[in-house]
């Protein structure tokens, strides 16, 4: 795969499918190399899931030359090592160059995007179970295209492809699974499943019968033939096979394991997998990060990155004396909890540095622990701890804590036992668009009882409200956006916060904005704003919680001051401004509200938090008129004006 | 385990786990025999769990003479097989026969009943989890109290029992699996996992080398010495353990299959796994329903029977003439519309009987799935068959969704798939309590774009609102009640319902009441007894859909109407009450809302839907009284009483 810069390249070429079929065996490699040189560019300047994108260059070409999507049905689980695939079906050039920008590519699959993206997905886990669906769909039909459902290893630690697996015999008899494993899930992967795999990849036994079966293999012709022949074969080595059992149990036959970077080792098994007449499982060994050699050296920092130099590797730098992200106040605040007690664990559902966790891992590994893309499996392991005296902190994006909400309601709060959520990521998390987005948790939460939910307005509340929360006898959940914070100094030692408690930031008679999280510094500029060019006395209170909602305070205002409006990064529909209207109306009172937070709509993925709000008319020019314009309005309603 | 009448009864005597260690071995069967009338006679008055503890009369006696609860923890999975282990620690008597009523014992484990309830669960396949957090407590402490999950087969169905599984050997190096083997989900158990032990326990060389197994321990002493021999016995005849891979390929070691009824295995096995330094899975072949013939050959239906005659085992009659329940109407109904239209396929997470399913399962076959207990699974796969142009409908409970609201957000209503979910047991589910109840799912529903949420007054409602949903491009969602309908005859033609559009049933011109579902038929009686005891003119709208909501119909009226008062079988928080109150803020409309649902509590077990209603401030004088003092407040209020 040396560079080849004197021929015509061919990645311009490719306009789907058919021109990967169009091309010599010979040329793989060189359409290889292009393709991990376009994923390198385009990622080094707009950030993304490169790791995993350079491991399946040639797993993607083999599996566009050997089945035709979209006849034939490939679900990429999780979709972020789908870019090769978007390469390969029409979508190069500058639409993939805006890659996770408004108006390019989305960084994962999505069914709008392309008829080549069979399912589209940015949560781990889900590709066997929506394959098996296609596949039985495609069974009732009696059709027979192919389903192919490509995972991770990663995936087998997650429920869902568990349950898939179980199902499998169950449901259809044709259904090729590739089990992509690059030994990795967004860290090294955990678990017992993980441990297996490694055992079969490195057994001398295996990697001998594997040649045995190529030279066997290339003796003969493909096609329904090498059916006949596999089992001959099969009956022949079935000793040598004791280790693939697993598989096998759950009714699938093992193939593998295939090098992932040999074409023709590649499309020879899948070419089989293709003519069998029993669930397939087909197990390639990839290299996450190959051609690049920063990511080969840090596989978990190249996993999903920000923009970098593509030749250093070194991260595109912040401007200095920017503000630290969340989750690394996070991190470092729980590191220092957990080191004053010995009580305080942290639990990470396969996601150590994107939750700020890694610090823990590394200073206070006892304390720490990774069970893999296992949502559930985290959030009950905490309520087993929490039964006997611990205080799990579970640091699980908002996006990925509706995995687990049968076990916050049904384990936790019924239980009301203390476990801390800390969900980064509540709100937009704008590249990656509606997969990602934190845009429901308030909802989902606030009606749970014993929950306690609460946002901080700046870094220094977020660490005050993880003190706060180890204080609790039951659950609580912080949430907090994804990025920089505010730049605010985190103070030695954290403030217990009353709880059910907001804070007054900023006397006004007018109006008074209810703000949640990074919403208080929008309302502080907004009542600014409004005095100056309206000459309004504006206030601001940082409600800090959600759940209980300080009624005291927001009902002694409401008595006064004619607007409330609530400011939330959420959905409208349940959100932080419903339950202000509930209070009030619980109250009596009917002092009107303006919410400002998100329709109801999916918001896609977008430059950024601000072009995206733009788009949906919540900018701060957009949201001053709103509120202007309702506060007029109350003067022509007699009911509101003297309220 | 013949009844031995003329014997001192033992049961009244065991005040707890150490009076079962206190007993002879040879009284054992008796107190087994015993225990078996005290189920029999308490679940035929008050309908429970009657199979599956019958199963595990001999396993539960077993646990209590090997292990000591409370410093023991044994987790029970689901914990509907705990009346044995309840009646043993201390809860017999008119506490127990008070069984799944109101101030009687919970019909699941529950922590706050006792201190030997280590763990509470209505759902199931949390066992293994939440005893993989208590092991890992115990190492973090360096204690050395035992813990044991005790799992039936269909836990393996669950995806939580399966990332469970793969984190063991993680975790911990103690920890006790009892794997209750009885071949039944609540329905007949479906899946690889589930066949696979089915070979296991009927392969002759099991059972063979079980029987070898006893006699060869009956030669040692029990103890730590036994550790050594079983090294010995282990490696002798590990050729014969290849079945067993399974779970020693998570790293349990792999005992039995050991005869669940017989006291001698069970004490002998669990001693073994005492002492184990592996964490170790006893596999135990049960027998659901032993000692009731009735419940032997009906199994499903004895699961969660109703009040049934101890001895025909006939379902004590519901009177003449009563309506039918919500999902029979729902079984019949897609079973029809299965029949016209072969696209309709109907899934079930291992609940045939309790979702109406088994008529479909009996009637056409091919349009039925069943996946076990793996909601997540069977809303994938239902979004997988729905991007091949079918119409799966997922009949789930309204408690189990929960376990799929990822699913439901990121795979159904994102890629807007035409998926039609049926929430069973929506708003109470009385005997059951809080594991059970169906209180959150409009909250955590109407919070997702692309989401359809209806709930139908009656039974025919139902039928239109399935019809409905069936011709819909998106998601759907309908909610509706356990148990008896209205009675309302279901029309031979379902009706299409206009989407979002509430159907008005009463003029009023004092008070508009928006009701949802059952709470139509309380509004229509509370109009009238407005009407007749304050003079007042109250109107009813039946609001059929939560999302999207009549706000056509909804603006007229408070335009002209000074009280809207809306009630629900649901939680307030974010409930249809705040959909209202959203709906109202967002025209500028300042008309007051009370809202009648559900606090922020849990709401306990009790004897009946009245009885719960009651406790909670909730029942029709309750609410009469609220809607007339709101109303008579409103006088008070200039604001409203013009609006």
């Amino acid at each position: 795969m040396s560079h080849q810069s004197s021929v015509q390249p061919l990645l311009p070429k490719i306009a789907g499918p058919a021109d990967v079929k169009g091309l010599a065996l010979e040329q793989l490699p060189q359409l290889a190399h292009e393709i991990r040189e376009e994923l390198i560019a385009v990622t080094s300047r707009n950030g993304g899931h490169i790791g995993p994108n350079l491991g399946v260059v040639e797993l993607t070409i083999a599996l566009h030359r050997v089945f035709s999507t979209p006849e034939d049905q490939v679900v990429f689980d999780v979709a972020h090592q789908g870019y090769v695939h978007k390469l390969l079906t029409g979508r190069q050039g500058e639409f993939f160059r805006q890659l996770r920008k408004s108006g390019g590519a989305s960084g994962f699959l999505y069914r709008p995007e392309s008829p080549h993206d069979s399912f589209g997905a940015g949560h781990a886990g889900t590709a066997l179970s929506a394959a098996l669906g296609m596949a039985t769909a495609r069974d009732l039909r009696g059709s027979s295209e192919h389903v192919v459902a490509v995972c991770g290893d990663a995936a087998l630690t997650c429920g869902i492809t568990l349950e898939a697996l179980n199902n499998v015999v169950s449901s259809t008899k044709r259904l090729i699974v590739v089990l992509n494993d690059n030994e990795w899930s967004i860290a090294k992967n955990v678990g017992a499943i993980s441990k297996y795999l490694n055992r079969i990849s490195t057994s001398a036994t295996y990697n001998r019968l594997h040649h045995d079966v190529e030279a066997f293999f290339k003796s003969f012709p493909t096609g329904v033939e090498m059916n006949r022949v596999y089992h001959k074969w099969k009956r022949e080595t079935k000793d040598f096979f004791v280790e693939s059992s697993l598989f096998e149990k759950f009714g699938l036959r093992y193939l593998g394991p295939v090098d992932g970077h040999n074409f023709d080792a590649l499309v020879k098994n899948l070419e089989f997998a293709q003519h069998c007449d029993v669930p397939v499982l087909v197990h390639v060994l990839t290299k996450k990060g190959k051609g690049l050699e920063a990511a080969l050296a840090h596989p978990e920092k190249f996993h999903g990155a920000s923009p970098f130099d593509p030749v250093t590797g070194e991260s595109t730098k912040a401007a200095a004396g920017a503000p630290p992200n969340y989750q690394d106040v996070f991190g470092q605040a729980l590191t220092r909890f957990a080191r004053a007690n010995s009580n305080v664990l942290g639990i990470t559902a396969a996601m150590p540095s994107g939750t700020g966790l890694s610090l823990l891992a590394r200073e206070v590994p006892q304390q720490f622990f990774d069970v893999g893309i296992a949502e559930e499996h985290a959030v009950l392991f905490a309520a087993g701890l929490a039964t006997k005296g611990f205080r799990p902190v579970c640091a699980i994006y908002s996006t990925f804590l509706q995995r687990a909400y049968d076990q916050v309601i049904h384990d936790v709060c019924l239980q009301n036992l203390p476990v801390t959520f800390c969900l980064d990521r509540a709100g937009l998390s704008p590249n990656d668009g509606p997969t990602h987005h934190g845009l429901f948790d308030v909802a989902y939460l606030r009606c749970v009882p014993n929950a306690i939910v609460m946002q901080p307005k700046d870094e220094d509340e977020l660490v005050d409200m993880m003190h706060t929360s180890l204080s609790l006898p039951g659950p609580s959940f912080l949430r907090y956006p994804r990025g920089a914070g505010t730049g605010a100094e985190v103070k030695a030692q954290p403030a217990l916060l009353p709880v059910g408690q907001a804070q007054l930031l900023r006397e006004g008679s007018n109006i008074m904005i209810w703000a949640l999280g990074p919403m208080v510094q929008e309302a502080l500029r907004l009542a600014e704003r409004l005095s100056r060019e309206e000459n309004l006395s504006v206030g601001v209170v940082n409600a800090r919680f959600i759940k209980p909602l300080d009624r005291t305070l927001l009902l002694s205002q409401a008595a006064v001051v004619p607007l409330i409006v609530t400011m939330e990064d959420h959905v409208l529909a349940g959100g932080f401004g419903s339950a202000v209207l509930e209070a009030l109306q619980e109250a009596d009172c009917a002092t009107p509200v303006e919410r400002i937070g998100w329709p109801d709509k999916f918001v896609e993925h977008g430059t950024s938090v601000e072009v995206l709000r733009a788009a949906y008319g919540l900018s701060p020019d957009d949201i001053a008129r709103r509120v202007k314009d309702r506060y007029r309005r109350l003067g022509a309603e007699p009911v509101a004006a003297e309220a």
